[in-house]
């Protein structure tokens, strides 16, 4: 979920000095935008210490008109307050119609806290979550947008700023014992945290995880973020059409992603990968053959461009298991039958029983994928999807599935190649459609779906796995080797 | 919750055949109206036992047309089923668009007995309730009707059907051990199924709890949930101002309500008035000098017609109690700044300290009372209410506050005496204007929403009392006396 944040995207300073008056602009216009609504806006500033969660309400603050706009650092709770239930605090700062509350910390944070020092156990964490997805479902149906920001920095980078802080006399004073108690506790928060963005990440108020490593980039982020909760939930008070159309300021593509990290070099000689491949196979089965004793299943899901290699790397799995023990589920346009109910409903049939592989070639993440990026779904269906699908894959992890989600990334020149290759072969001819073309030519939007996807999907008990795969040889070792170490994992 | 349920209304012969026709048809009617649309149905029947399930089962299969409604009588999973998580004997079971199901047995049957006999904690109910309410969000949102009906009988009632089929050789066979095992454990039946309903009667799939005692009354009830249910649905898909001007056919005034129960000629006389009144008073006043230090809270709400002396009541408690240990809040038409936050706000705003009193004069059931009569919103967002509501007395009960709701009665005879007696009589005359007399012409329909509101929203933790108030001397020592013991139970 995290990984995301973690790429040390950096904004230089001419790209700021060309983008940051426009994305300004349109941060004013989207807050008249609001002024003249019925609707307003609380930004929620979460995330971990040391990400500059205090610059980004003095950055809002800056950018904004402030006249609309209040903000409130939550601290701990008054007398006043804890004379009282908990959402008190909150209903009191809620902004008026028009307006906008920005609140450095959440309603989440205590619970966090909580749970991260053992003060309170899991189902009372998940509680405090539920609770706070009602408040949120309530807000939204009354009228609030409600942006949920996480700014994001990684361990290393954590360590760094508080020891560049206490480096300098003048900024001693803005670490504190409780910021290096909190930085021992670093994975523990990583974990709980990514916990409870999945549980809340709902349709009507996902979690935006920030990158806040580069400052620039940090800012630019968060405005382009809050113009858009504005902008979209306005167009769709029009009309779902129109709110299709608003094309996010957002999306103008992040200097770097999970994508474009991607290191498209690298290759294996088939001398190595005949080596390999035999041996990784070999474990593969005998972990295969453990699973109905340990009543648990595997569920595979392969996504990833048209002729990334899917097929071939599923081909090399199922060829190192027995026969009985897996199952290949492709998945083509819906059935009649199938678009006659709801979207999981293919794939709750398609359910493994206890002790199998079940791969799919393509998946539940059509929805967010192709069902976006093609218009099939508005954008309030696909976006609760995110929520559902963790829901889904949850409920997988709970009864025992172990889940692993692999993105074969290919570069559009190797595509490229590969589609041209299969036009010329004669048994590769059927492979290539006119569709493949059409998808191609969305190859932006689909780039920027995926990473969303990997952002609001990837998760401790469900991850994604990037594969570099312009290299088929050594897409198939990087697939074996995630599948035969998580098995080793879960079987352990 | 229940109480409504417990009435003993019966249906005669006569009624029956007179109603019974016409219900079937518009039932058929819906059936058809469901297949021609992009809606699919899903009917949970479910209940305590000896209430008649199979039967409503049976009953709906023989009133719509068999084609396309399909029956699940939900035993123990099977070993399939177990073989994956819980709630794929669910999904596997939907029904195409156009279709029905129904279920008997629901996906909450398994976590309430579990929590009944104690092997599951509040916890993990609480938290299949949750996993429940996010399941029927996704149906629903997924063009999927949710009709969720709870059969009920009073515990009395149980035990004499249980006894009759026994008696007879023919039937004792569906009288089982499990049954009268159920039959003990009934009063906590009674609560985990109360505190099971409360959370999950959602806006988008509320529970209809059913009066179960008499057979006739029981089917007609059951088919007019199901045909409003289907008919709001799909005429909100064309428009909410449509859906609102669907007259709901359930809207028939039940023979008997828990309004119409009420015996309006008890009275007390003066003399034994004036006795009564100081020794409850004095009591009151002592139960409130002790909420400080136990940290507890009183939050009292009156509701009923106007004229039916919430004021009168409502001084009496006051004049009882230290000056800056109680206060009145009045609910008026909210102001500006109100209107511009959601609804709950501005109760929110005036929420008491710990260990005061806090009377509010009308409440945050306009909601689902005067702007559900009046339309001044639209049916989803007053359905959507009572879950609100029900969350945010949780969280004040939670709190420390103990929660009574009083229905001040009276009958439509004796307000027109005293509104007209506020016409004659100078000093009163400001207390009586045209909206009084509107509102009267709407008895039956704020009747109705009343019922509706005491079925959704009494709960253990913030039950209604209904109060007769025709005789206002009364109504004022009824008050007096359900507070003071109240008190005195929360204190002890």
């Amino acid at each position: 979920m995290f990984e995301a944040a973690e790429l040390g995207v950096e904004v230089d300073k001419q790209t700021w000095e060309a983008e940051a008056p426009k994305v300004r602009d349109a941060l004013l216009q989207a807050q008249r935008d609001l002024a003249g609504s019925k609707y307003s806006c609380v930004i929620l500033v979460s995330g971990v210490e040391g990400a500059g969660k205090r610059e980004v309400v003095n950055f809002l603050l800056e950018w904004m008109d402030a006249r609309g706009v209040q903000t409130h650092v939550m601290r701990d709770p008054t007398e006043e307050e804890l004379d009282r239930p908990f959402y008190w605090r909150w209903w009191r700062r809620l902004p008026l119609t028009g307006r906008t509350a920005i609140f450095l910390g959440s309603w989440y944070s205590a619970a966090i806290v909580g749970r991260v020092f053992g003060e309170i156990k899991d189902k009372d964490l998940d509680q405090a979550l539920d609770r706070a997805i009602e408040f949120e479902r309530m807000l939204s149906q009354e009228n609030v947008i409600v942006v949920k920001l996480w700014c994001h920095v990684s361990k290393k980078m954590q360590k760094k700023r508080f020891k560049t802080l206490e480096k300098d006399k003048a900024t001693r004073w803005r670490v504190t014992r409780t910021d290096w108690k909190f930085f021992k506790h670093y994975d523990d928060f990583r974990e709980v945290s990514e916990h409870a963005l999945r549980r809340t990440t709902i349709g009507e108020a996902p979690w935006h995880i920030v990158d806040a490593g580069d400052a620039r980039y940090r800012n630019l982020s968060v405005a382009r973020i809050v113009i858009d909760a504005i902008r979209e939930r306005i167009a769709l008070d029009a009309s779902p059409k129109k709110a299709a159309k608003v094309v996010p300021i957002a999306a103008a593509p992040p200097p770097k992603s999970l994508l474009t990290a991607v290191d498209h070099g690298v290759s294996v000689d088939r001398k190595k990968y005949e080596k390999r491949l035999p041996a990784l196979q070999a474990r593969l089965n005998d972990l295969v053959g453990r699973l109905p004793k340990a009543r648990k299943s595997v569920v595979l899901v392969f996504e990833g461009p048209d002729a990334a290699g899917k097929g071939g790397t599923i081909r090399r799995l199922t060829g190192a298991m027995e026969a009985g023990s897996w199952e290949v589920v492709a998945i083509a346009a819906p059935t009649d039958e199938e678009r006659g109910h709801p979207y999981l409903w293919r794939f709750w049939r398609n359910l493994p029983r206890s002790g199998r592989v079940t791969i799919y070639d393509r998946s539940w993440y059509g929805r967010v994928l192709v069902e976006r990026v093609e218009g099939f779904c508005p954008p309030p269906d696909w976006q609760r999807a995110y929520a559902e699908i963790n829901a889904f894959e949850e409920q997988l992890a709970e009864h025992g599935n172990v889940i692993l989600k692999f993105w074969l990334a290919i570069t559009q020149d190797e595509q490229l190649r590969r589609f041209k290759d299969r036009q010329t072969t004669p048994y590769k001819q059927y492979k290539i459609t006119e569709e493949d073309w059409r998808n191609r030519a969305k190859w932006d939007a689909y780039e920027q779906a995926a990473c969303e996807t990997f952002e609001k999907t990837s998760t401790s008990i469900a991850p994604w796995v990037i594969v570099e795969a312009n290299d088929k040889l050594h897409a198939r070792l990087e697939v074996l080797k995630a599948v035969t170490s998580a098995l080793e994992k879960a079987l352990d």
